[in-house]
């Protein structure tokens, strides 16, 4: 796939991800340079026809987008510093993982020497870097996004621009990760009874496939619930809930398995309960992590 | 749907979900006798051609399927104990919620007095009962669920059999349940971030729907590796989670919101990473769920 812009893209950091950033748009057929502040990393890109700029200042000057990749947000702000005045009058594309707070600063930091700023947070490993399937979300100039659609495509096919708010990208990356652990987790907590049972988690999955992907789909109306604040439910209340997680316990117990992450759980369930919400749904909890507390 | 078997069922426990069970099993066309502790619950299922039967015994007498559905296996034997002789030769599915050493109890106890066994977890609430997406899972005498497939399937199209063993369907619902606690508490920390920011979450989910799903892509390779005991991954080892992890409880902290949960998936990648196992998948963590000590 080559793309029909004719635009120069620089790649500042040349890290495992930023090293696959600039693969992928070389691969793309844009004409890309690379900067790297430890130059070795930059023979492999140079090999397939990147320029190997030596200064970041050389690396921005002429570059329609900048996209920097380094570790966190003051490293970012530290290399694009290095470019002076170079930076006025550029796209700057940051793929810097950090808190909203940090890319919302650096939006500012960028605006203030004259570039125009779009923040991406990436949701996929280095060898996902061009996938149809990887989902890259963009916050920040949409004139930019737009501008530079078709050389972001070559990133991953999952571009989504969701804010004019260049934290928010950040944010969302968060939200799916937050989600991501949560569930990797308590299926190895899980994991753990079934395999101590002596069940190959394998053959579960072929079993529970179908009631683990309905989980997905309970998402949508709690999303409304917490939008509303609307909690109340006819059915499957958070106290109808509590038994189940009484035998997950009790489960956990008899087999020596972890009773940290199912404890967690009754806390946040039976607090809610005590405090009246039994006859809310579950989404009521989003109410609990607000509060800050540790549950009891 | 009329049901091509001449069984007779008898559903013992008229709570919400007893009375689904018989409501699907009368509309389905089965004859159907019902009893309850307190009476009173009989009347609705009488009205759509229930026999009501006033003692266990004459509900059990003449029942080809005796299925139970109280609150707890000592209450279900309790129940099934009233039955006497009437039970000697009898099917019974008890659908009663437990750990799985009740169930497989409650199994030989039934077997003790000549009746064969069949153990169901119900995956649904009682308004899912008779849809085809609801989910049961079975196990125990498997002849039992073959010669009353046609009856079971009334009770929901996602009917499975996992195991001889009737302690696994327990298990299995548990697993679901544990991951589904997981998945929704997760969620709803995030959710208390983003709508913090401003987000609606019904507008995230837009956005992040194919992020959001493509994690229970992940749940095979885990499950995998569990199953094999080889933790060793090329890319996405738990190390490079520590950082955002770090990321996720300082935005946290700014906001004000819970750090307990991201705290608990912190303290357990670190303790796995300070234990040597940095370069591993995700799901070593098992170990540490098996090893049932709580994270530091």
């Amino acid at each position: 796939m080559t793309t029909s812009t004719n635009a120069t893209v620089t790649v500042l950091g040349l890290g495992e991800m930023g090293s696959a950033l600039a693969g992928a748009f070389l691969a793309g057929g844009v004409r890309t340079t690379v900067w790297n502040r430890t130059p070795g990393k930059a023979g492999a890109l140079a090999a397939k026809g990147a320029h190997h700029a030596t200064t970041v200042d050389g690396a921005v000057a002429g570059a329609d987008l900048v996209v920097v990749n380094v570790k966190g947000d003051a490293a970012a702000r530290e290399v694009l510093a290095a470019a002076g005045e170079s930076l006025s009058g550029r796209a700057v594309l940051n793929l810097t993982d950090g808190t909203s707070a940090e890319a919302r600063e650096t939006g500012e930091w960028v605006a203030d020497r004259g570039a125009t700023y779009l923040h991406g947070q990436i949701m996929t490993i280095a060898p996902g870097i061009g996938h149809p399937a990887a989902v890259i979300f963009y916050g920040g100039d949409k004139a930019v996004y737009e501008r530079f659609a078709d050389v972001l495509a070559l990133l991953g096919g999952g571009a989504s621009f969701v804010s004019a708010d260049p934290g928010l990208p950040t944010l969302y990356g968060m939200a799916v990760h937050d989600t991501m652990w949560g569930t990797l987790n308590a299926f190895l907590h899980a994991a753990a009874l079934l395999s101590d049972a002596g069940v190959e988690l394998t053959r579960f999955l072929d079993h529970a496939d179908g009631s683990l992907s309905a989980l997905l789909g309970f998402l949508p109306s709690l999303a409304g619930e917490v939008d509303s604040g609307q909690y109340a439910v006819e059915y499957g209340a958070l106290r109808h809930h509590l038994p189940s997680i009484e035998d997950l316990l009790r489960e956990s117990r008899a087999r020596g398995i972890d009773t940290a992450l199912p404890g967690h759980t009754r806390a946040l369930v039976a607090g809610a309960v005590a405090a009246g919400h039994g006859g809310d749904s579950y989404s009521r909890l989003v109410e609990s992590f607000r509060a800050g507390t540790e549950p009891a």
